[in-house]
């Protein structure tokens, strides 16, 4: 019980510093009119896609809650609907903080680097710790209530369902909106990023908040949870006979609150200092929070009294060492100084069609060292907790947990992206000096360093907490083995295999379709509004915010609907060895696909950028033009598809494990 | 003994018809002399090129053969030696008639479809014939000789290794020709498909013969020999030691007799009658076939004597079934009167982005039915064969053979393709009339319905071989299960799934290479050489010539290391369990990228081609330019890398087949 409270006390504190930071970015002040106009209008269209996603969503929540209680019991239902409410209150307040942040950080910008940096960093913050002591609290209490791995299991699939909606949803909406402004605002009339004369700008921004910052929120949330759950229900499968088993139960727990201290020690000393390089600071707090972790986690491990203590310790290290090194590896291939991004964008002179091959090329190549990250990160978790006498498949999973329990750091420094993002449209729209857009620009390059770090993070960890899931399945629903040689689990693979390719095309598809919807009305608005081009009247952005918001929503109901029913369909159908064939095939193409999508896009946009930086004739060549093809193909690859993956297979695993028992009890043809 | 001089009978009459038909198509003539030059042309270009690779694969064959002779012993290395050489000798065989064919196809073209039909087509069957009639004759001796299905794996090895270099070396071939040829030449001069001025076009001509005919003959003799080496390993394995058990090894020899029978009586039946319409003469031969086929293997069952009838004989025809369906269903995302078509074409109206969004979309929903189909034929196999009393893994294996069997008839219309193809080429350099160009034409889309079909064909029949030889891995060493919850199985499927992607890399970062020097020839030479462009002047086709060969077999060496050697490591360090995990990896990533790359290369050549029919513009329009950037990613997609997954997953499944012994015995960490 006592370790319950501190697992809590340190949710708390989260949260007590998240409102604080809450406090001192609204209190910075921004007194241009243009910006505070233009930060409204975002305000506005971010809260009104929020409220209808989320009521949308809370039909969704009740039925599958109603599922739930009928098919599994009232305590896993209750468990549902607390979660999807938390992880949705986590993604609100983040795009709330984020929305009034954009134009402090762009009025901040006016006094320098030193001053704009820490309100883009802190508004990021806000998110990352809120994220984590909401769920951090949720799960303790949950598990306090019921004392069952498998009712806070509950609580992960309420926040992963949502998570997957939120992030495909939100990543629809960005894309399409951001495709239909470039198209139509840059190519057919030479508009610059963020014009306020073009319709879509706004919903463009828009995107920015509900895609990157909510949907991201919800993502990170749903993984950090779900290896929690997979952790406990590994513990309690394992272990929970043993005289003090439950510690291995409540240890992630634990290690979330260790997790918790250290972000807010790394967070404390991130500063661009004298070298006023926002991109050091902000990779210096993630190491930094990464040693006061490792020591902090040797701190659970011996205090609580695990019998085996180096057993879960030194899977914990691997995992987050393995975390750091994906990370901060993962960009190789999608730096602007690297070769790949160069060759790509050389194949720019030759027109759009090479340098689409190339970014592909790359995109496919760049899964190898993430890959071999993931592979290594397994087997050392694995032997290192064989070896002081711990399951291996437990080790696993805590290295998942030791790869996630600094999440608090790794969102903040993620959502200062989009913020900082904003910021500058923010200047843009207010007609600031060309000395303010130049900081808002440093501010920006810096947040994507830092995001290009977080989804090596958010992709390993992700492999490790399904690869765990994967084992919490087979134990929930007693599978000693699963023989790749049987017929059900090969043709559960290949099935489960298809998923992520499939839920891609869909979602992209949906971009497109909606795209083309988007062009068709700027254009409107350009032919049909006097005055508009010539910057004399407003554009009406509503329009184009209710496209992108209305087509996001409906485009989800298909994937959506993919993805939660899929699992169930084989499994009633093909019994619990072909589902088990189907989750491990879904895990494979799953890492494969978001690793590749998530590269080749931030290749393409690299190259984009490596142009407009002025190489091969700089912007207005046609080689830009070419990079362009590029940048937009790779759009929903690295912002709606690639991300929404990681989410996808960890809610087909929740499914799974959540209706194992009644799976393996009515499959049709459960022989196989 | 008997039943082995049935199967070289029926080798012996497939090789003496192609001899025959080879005969009657040397005796058509071709009295255009500009024809004649522009066929020689290729034909020396062709002969050039497979001469210098074999040179080069006659040492890799020398190098691997004496690695085989050490590591598995004298009889291995020299059915792999034998192996390589029926392999390319069927390659050569197929080339050499086909370029010879097509300026005569050309001539006949003069006097309509239905007697240039016959021409065309009989040559690509001279082609199918020699490839099953070499292979069954090849496989029957190696067996009579030792008696052991082991050693048949050594002859299959050989056919394998050569099979995955040549394809992927003419993969580069053809695109690298291509690609440079419509870039400069059509893009940046106006010239038209084949114009004489161009100096790539002979290059192109001769790509279609190298990459399609040669390289496609031998991917489709691994196939072949693999499926039916992986029936005799099982049955030997399985039914060896059981009197009259040895009929379980010698049936797919019998089946392959049996498909050549029936190949020989649906060629008979190919007929354009009076429908004139060669596409439909092409489907009703593959129909015919299956019938013919599935007759003769009921008769083969019970001659045979095998004790278990039924349960050998019902997976055959599920096998022969799923074939036909998945082919036949396979096209329909490529089909240009379908919507996935006509939504890519459209996209093209806002560039080339969303047309490449589209294209590679449909191209990843188009992997659906296929997979559907080849997890019901595993199912089918597996429970018919279960049903009537044999091991599910051989019926599996047998549907194989069962789909493959009537390669002779699918091969030759797959052949028919290049040179119709080539007979334009002919066509328009030894400038015929609209009207025989028009003939060409129509010949040349039954070519393209044909191909889509074989595709099909050739990716089912790929898929059920490589989990057939899954099975014959399993039982060569010894494998009880293969646990998917061991951490060795899973690291080694993440590794295995890796392959097919980083393989398709490196061979489309060769093509874009290649490509890349080949512009600049083709540019230099419309710079320096005076009257070219006016047409008064010949380009020097030679140079294009070598810089595709060359080109080619540079960038082979990287790829085809990786495929050899990789299964090897992986094997040697992590043990047989992570080799099989591999294996299973490799396999499902590879049945998808086979399938996504071949269905959208084959969907943005057809939105390119509807769009030239007059769509949205017609030729010249920006749609069309959009359509033509489509077209140039797709051409790697479907000619160089989606066509050589097939052999890759093959190749690393029987090298590791064949070391499966040592792999066992010697690994590192075995334990895994």
């Amino acid at each position: 019980m006592v370790w319950e409270i501190v697992a809590l006390v340190a949710g708390a504190i989260s949260i007590a510093i998240a409102a604080y930071l809450f406090k001192w970015v609204m209190s910075q002040v921004n007194e241009s009119k243009a910006m505070s106009e233009f930060s409204e209008a975002i305000q506005e269209g971010s809260a009104a896609y929020l409220r209808r996603l989320f009521e949308a969503l809370g039909l969704v929540a009740l039925v599958l809650g109603g599922i739930i209680l009928v098919a599994v019991g009232w305590r896993n239902a209750l468990a549902y609907l607390v979660g999807s409410v938390c992880s949705a209150s986590a993604g609100y307040a983040g795009m709330y903080v984020s929305t009034r942040a954009n134009a402090r950080v762009a009025w901040a910008a006016r006094e320098g680097i030193k001053k704009a940096f820490p309100v883009g960093f802190y508004a990021g913050g806000v998110m990352g710790l809120a994220v984590v002591g909401v769920a951090l609290i949720g799960m303790t209490v949950i598990y306090l209530l019921f004392r069952d791995a498998q009712v806070v299991l509950g609580f992960s699939f309420g926040a992963s369902s949502l998570a997957l909606l939120a992030k495909a949803g939100g990543g629809i909406y960005t894309k399409t909106a951001d495709i239909g402004a470039d198209l139509v605002g840059k190519v057919e009339f030479g508009l610059a990023e963020d014009d306020p004369r073009n319709p879509a700008v706004i919903a463009d921004n828009v995107g920015d908040n509900v895609g990157d910052v909510a949907g991201m929120g919800a993502d990170i949330f749903d993984s950090y949870v779900a290896a929690v759950v997979a952790v406990m229900i590994l513990g309690y499968e394992l272990y929970g006979s043993q005289p003090n088993g439950v510690q291995y139960v409540i240890y992630p727990l634990l290690l979330c609150a260790a997790g918790i201290i250290a972000s807010l020690l790394g967070m404390l000393l991130v500063r661009t200092g004298e070298s006023n390089d926002p991109g050091r600071a902000l990779n210096t707090g993630t190491i930094v929070t990464s040693v006061f972790f490792a020591l902090l986690a040797l701190g659970v491990v011996f205090l609580l009294g695990i019998d085996k203590p180096w057993g879960v310790f030194w899977p914990t290290v691997a995992g987050l060492l393995a975390g750091v090194v994906i990370g901060f590896t993962s960009d190789y291939f999608t730096d602007i100084d690297q070769a790949s991004v160069r060759n790509t964008a050389n194949a720019a002179k030759t027109g759009p069609a090479i340098l689409i091959l190339e970014g592909f090329s790359y995109g496919l190549l760049s899964i190898v060292p993430s890959i071999l990250g993931i592979c290594v990160a397994t087997i050392a978790a694995w032997f290192l907790a064989q070896q002081f006498g711990v399951a291996g498949t437990y080790g696993v999973s805590v290295a998942a947990v030791g790869m996630l329990a600094i999440t608090g750091m790794i969102i903040s420094a993620d959502a200062y992206g989009p913020i900082v993002d904003n910021a500058k449209g923010c200047a843009v729209a207010g007609h600031e000096s060309e000395e303010v857009i130049r900081v808002c620009d440093r501010l920006d390059a810096a947040g994507n360093t830092a995001k290009a770090i977080t989804k090596g993070f958010a992709i390993g960890a992700a492999a490790l907490t399904v690869l765990a899931l994967f084992s919490a399945y087979a134990e929930t629903v007693n599978l000693d083995v699963l023989d790749l040689r049987t017929p059900g689990v090969v043709v559960g693979m290949l099935l489960g295999a298809m998923m992520p390719p499939l839920f891609s095309a869909m979602v992209i598809l949906s971009v497109g379709r909606n795209a083309f919807k988007m062009v068709e009305e700027i254009r409107r608005q350009f032919r049909e509004i006097p005055g508009l081009i010539e910057g004399k009247v407003k554009p009406d952005s509503r329009l184009c915010v209710d496209i992108a918001a209305r087509g996001a929503l409906r485009e989800l109901i298909l994937p959506g609907l993919l993805a939660l029913f899929a699992p169930l369909v084989v499994g009633f159908l093909l019994g619990k060895n072909a589902l088990g064939g189907f989750l491990g095939g879904s895990i494979i193409t799953g890492i494969i696909f978001a690793l590749f999508m998530a590269n080749a896009g931030g290749l393409w946009d690299n190259a984009k950028k490596y142009i407009e930086d002025g190489a091969l004739g700089g912007p207005g060549s046609d080689a830009h033009k070419a990079a362009v093809v590029g940048d937009t193909v790779g759009d929903p690859f690295k912002d709606t598809a690639g991300p929404s993956l990681n989410t996808l297979i960890t809610v087909m695993s929740l499914v799974s494990i959540l209706f194992g028992s009644a799976i393996a009890q009515f499959a049709l043809f459960g022989g196989l």
